[in-house]
């Protein structure tokens, strides 16, 4: 685990791109001054214009600390992209929008975007990017904690399709990515924890360390505690980083990061995108993925058992309805699949994961139907209490 | 020049993608066996699917014989995108149609698009499948002059916007191009004219045999002998294919291509794309370059003129009514500026050409003045004999 200092800057070196990922608490205050520096200076000369794509929400709390950095170090004011909140905006056509009031205003091969928010601005902002002239320039200021141990790097940018989500999209990596720690702190409860489960995963698939502190400490960490944050954070990316950087393309290695995805998007796609969050998805396909584990034997019950309490801890997780069968039907459509071969990650104990290739529809349907099972019964639970008065 | 065999093979070589572009007669009818050697028997084995994205028109006269050659192998049969002709249709709203069609018809990462048609088509399939899924592969099957000699190799894909031709796209090499010149037979004269060029620009820039054989070819050329013509699509290929391989991303070298293409471009916006064809509003663009060239004495009286006869022969130019200080100013939207510095492609005798950074707005708006009022004579004397009831 990476030791908390003032900031923690953390390399992505892939084939394609080399970048720092840079962590720590008031950055985005920074990001004006890193920005120019990283420019070599081309912001303050006026060769380089940046534009902030960010929400009007996203805007209003953290917009104005960003450019106030800008302001104090006389660099010329940013142009606003603004973009609604949520994944139905995470389209072709918001995208096409956004390039078109970039020739309004200007915009050359030189220009940068800063994309200010959680994943699904990240997501669409680094498109714009990948796409804007053949490709343009891009920073990361992550404000989620989905957003910041994941989202944000690795390169992979895109939009949803009504056909499924981020079915259109490129592999173009940012110049930087700056997550401020301090903007945790205006999170919502329920996506604090669903953004730890994908620290969670981290430390599962490859972070023993990382996964003992967020067992041990999860008060401190659901509390927000900053430093705490911080360390998750920086040992999430850290995680990432290594990843992406040994296997830029999904070729081997960064399947792993898929650690309870399959089964995650069926349940995002089967709900409508509604109802869990995305980390609650993922959390749910974890549990399944470490049944399915266990009854391979591939992981000891001991460690099983850890890792299906520490998941729990971060929830509650809240239930779904829909069919097992419906959920394996929904994991042939996912991205990874490859000429009708799926492939799969399962835990291999704790700190290491790995990715099958020979995993049957009925393990996948026992597993989803154990899923299925209890999430059904945390709906119904939580509609009886809403009937009777009490809050679920 | 290269010998007329056969088949000619010319390999493009860049740090991203290796592939060979093939030309010859009847090729279309080979592109299945091609593709499924390509892909190891994957088409025939079913791992990988083949989808054609192609025009109604196209289809009717080419599709068949394509599919033909599918058939007799015994392959899987195709799977159509249609897709109708015309710029208009050159649109993200476009993509975004045939990637819903795709994932419908269940096109997966391994999938393979094969582009049946024109430059429009390549452009628009080649981005469609940069994006689907973040990046499947394409071969191109140019069935324009244009198409053979320019846009199906370089990697340059993308759609237009509102704002301007060409604004979002992506880099992304085909596995493969087959340019069968039997289609050339099917092209209205004014295409193949317009398409030749291109031809004419890739020999100023660096193939003088190529010019010189175009000079003194005309008849045979613009008759469309077959053999002339697959002699001339194949230097003019060798050209494309050997300034992408040294320069992929537009560093440097492969600025060049652009000839005439800032005041094309310019000229092409001015009159809404409708009264030129893309070659003509280069021609009249290479025009304006080589009376600059004359002007800075980089060039000789006797090369400019051979250069400015030789367009012309390709010609008629048809004319257009658009003020010189308009395409000035239209120039400044060029995608190739970078942060306010204009480059400009000047030849350097026959067979070479130069990028410069220092063309003054006089000697571009001088340049422009010469080749709009010439193109505004012709405009004028056609209405004048259309009136009269002369045929222009």
């Amino acid at each position: 685990m990476i030791p908390v200092t003032a900031n923690t800057v953390i390399g992505v070196r892939t084939p394609s791109a080399v970048y720092d990922v840079e962590i720590g608490k008031g950055l985005i205050n920074q990001v004006g001054a890193r920005l120019d520096a990283l420019l070599q200076g081309g912001l303050r000369a006026g060769k380089q214009r940046a534009f902030l794509v960010t929400s009007p929400e996203i805007d209003h709390l953290w917009g104005g600390l960003l450019e106030s950095g800008f302001h104090d170090l006389g660099l010329p004011s940013l142009t606003r992209l603004l973009v609604p909140a949520g994944e139905e905006h995470k389209r072709l056509a918001t995208v096409e929008r956004l390039a078109e009031e970039m020739v309004h205003h200007g915009a050359d091969r030189d220009s940068v975007l800063i994309a200010l928010g959680g994943g699904v601005l990240g997501d669409l902002t680094g498109f714009l990017a990948a796409i804007y002239m053949r490709g343009i320039r891009y920073v990361g200021v992550p404000t989620t904690l989905l957003a910041q141990v994941d989202s944000s790097l690795g390169g992979k940018t895109g939009v949803n399709l009504a056909a499924g989500k981020n079915l259109a999209g490129a592999f173009h990596h940012p110049l930087a990515v700056y997550a401020d720690t301090a903007t945790l702190a205006t999170l919502p409860p329920a996506e604090l924890r669903a953004g730890l489960q994908e620290a969670i995963k981290a430390g599962i698939i490859r972070d023993r360390t990382l996964f003992e502190f967020l067992e041990t400490e999860a008060d401190a960490v659901l509390t927000g505690t900053p430093e705490a944050l911080t360390r998750v954070v920086a040992a999430s990316v850290r995680v990432k980083a290594e990843v992406v950087s040994a296997d830029e393309r999904e070729g081997g290695l960064r399947m792993i990061l898929n650690l309870g995805h399959t089964l995650g998007h069926a349940i995002e796609a089967a709900t409508g995108y509604q109802q869990l969050l995305h980390g609650e998805a993922v959390a749910w396909g974890m549990i399944a993925a470490v049944t399915i584990a266990l009854r391979r034997g591939t992981i000891t019950t001991a460690e099983a058992e850890r890792i299906e309490r520490t998941i729990r801890a971060y929830g509650p997780l809240r239930g779904f309805t829909v069919e097992a069968a419906q959920l394996v039907a929904l994991t042939a459509r996912d991205k990874k699949n490859r000429s009708g071969t799926r492939s799969f990650v399962l835990p291999v104990g704790i700190g290491d994961a790995a990715v099958v290739k020979d995993l049957t529809d009925a393990e996948l349907l026992q597993a989803a139907q154990a899923v299925a099972t209890e999430a059904r019964g945390v709906s119904e639970a939580r509609r009886v209490s809403k009937a009777s008065g009490v809050t679920a």
